[in-house]
């Protein structure tokens, strides 16, 4: 039996997963950390995940050492990760993460980068190994279903992929996690989303002191 | 001991607080209820505010009759009325309420509608009276206050006059209550918020099997 497809997030109450991007290139370089543009996307990014990086699990996956919190959080990061068997990535995403991911990049799982530039898969330790597909986002998730098998697909980022793969009915169903926070900027999870064909159904709500954990199953209508 | 200043707004998940007005003015009217757009707007507006019609609380406020659910989606409706002394409204929501409202509009309290057009107060059946305030946002909500007295003032809308209070730091706190539904197009509560001067804090995220009611304190930052 195949798993599901779902994406899982974080969104400012107005909407955004990322913050306006800076204009400069390769902002995570060291020398452009004073950049205004640079802070003020880094303070937001920040403030949006903030929920996430006092937890065991984030501090385990990213090797950061022992401790952290444990709770509805934490035990929700873990399950996220250890439902994804396959992740799938837009380029944009991938480019950014190719800047700021650790050495042993946080998937532990391959990862399907939909991509036109060609590139042989690069493996990073851990277990990790990205993989570029040059023929599109169906192709892309067909490759990573079977690299997950009974485990579910998850379609990582950016906003584009998602809303790609959500447009063309191929989501099954995703979670949002909602952080007391205003972007008034930046990119919209659902901008240009196809409202008319997409029927949502409440799975969850689970509520934390920081953040709410939204969980819905996408129906056509 | 003066009340709170607050709003209280149903939100569609990609954050509308209404449907894309239709072009077609006096569209409550009979013969307009076979327009497209029209019914695209009735279709969209029913199923963001879907919630609550089945309410004890709403159907007793509208005089719909006996009966209706119970439970935490008809408490918070109630209390969210019950903590109301006053309301403010833009005059694009008067003009459209006008149209709509029973005789007995539901609001049983003044209600300072921010407006160029001078008229004198227009007092309906059951309590509810409407005053034209014409010297701007902070007038009507001074005067709002002193009707509430120790109750609270709400913001009703719509969304242009909810972001002019929102943005000029003249809300305590507000509630939105969340729907499973996607717009793709309407009116943007936060559409223009000033994001760099505004902090959340959370108080309350509670779910019930349609929506999720979030509540959160204003903080300036």
């Amino acid at each position: 039996m195949a798993g599901k497809v779902f994406f899982s997030v974080s969104m400012s109450l107005d909407g955004f997963i990322a913050p306006e991007s800076p204009s400069v290139a390769n902002f995570f370089a060291p020398e452009k950390q004073d950049d205004p543009q640079v802070r003020r996307w880094m303070a937001q990014w920040t403030e949006l995940q903030q929920w996430i990086f006092p937890q065991r699990f984030f501090r385990e996956n990213l090797r950061l050492g022992e401790g952290g919190e444990e709770g509805l959080d934490n035990d929700i990061a873990r399950q996220t990760y250890e439902r994804t068997g396959a992740s799938v990535m837009g380029k944009r995403m991938f480019d950014l993460g190719e800047q700021s991911w650790p050495e042993e990049a946080p998937f532990h799982t391959p990862v399907f980068v939909v991509t036109h530039t060609e590139r042989d898969p690069w493996v990073r330790p851990g277990g990790t190994t990205f993989h570029f597909v040059n023929d599109g986002i169906e192709r892309a998730l067909e490759q990573a279903r079977e690299a997950a098998g009974e485990r579910d697909v998850r379609i990582a980022g950016g906003g584009a992929t998602i809303l790609e793969h959500l447009n063309a009915g191929l989501v099954d169903e995703f979670s949002i996690t909602l952080s007391p926070v205003l972007f008034g900027s930046g990119t919209r999870l659902f901008d240009g989303v196809d409202a008319s064909r997409i029927a949502l159904e409440p799975i969850r709500s689970e509520p934390s002191p920081r953040v709410t954990h939204l969980t819905y199953a996408v129906r056509p209508r």
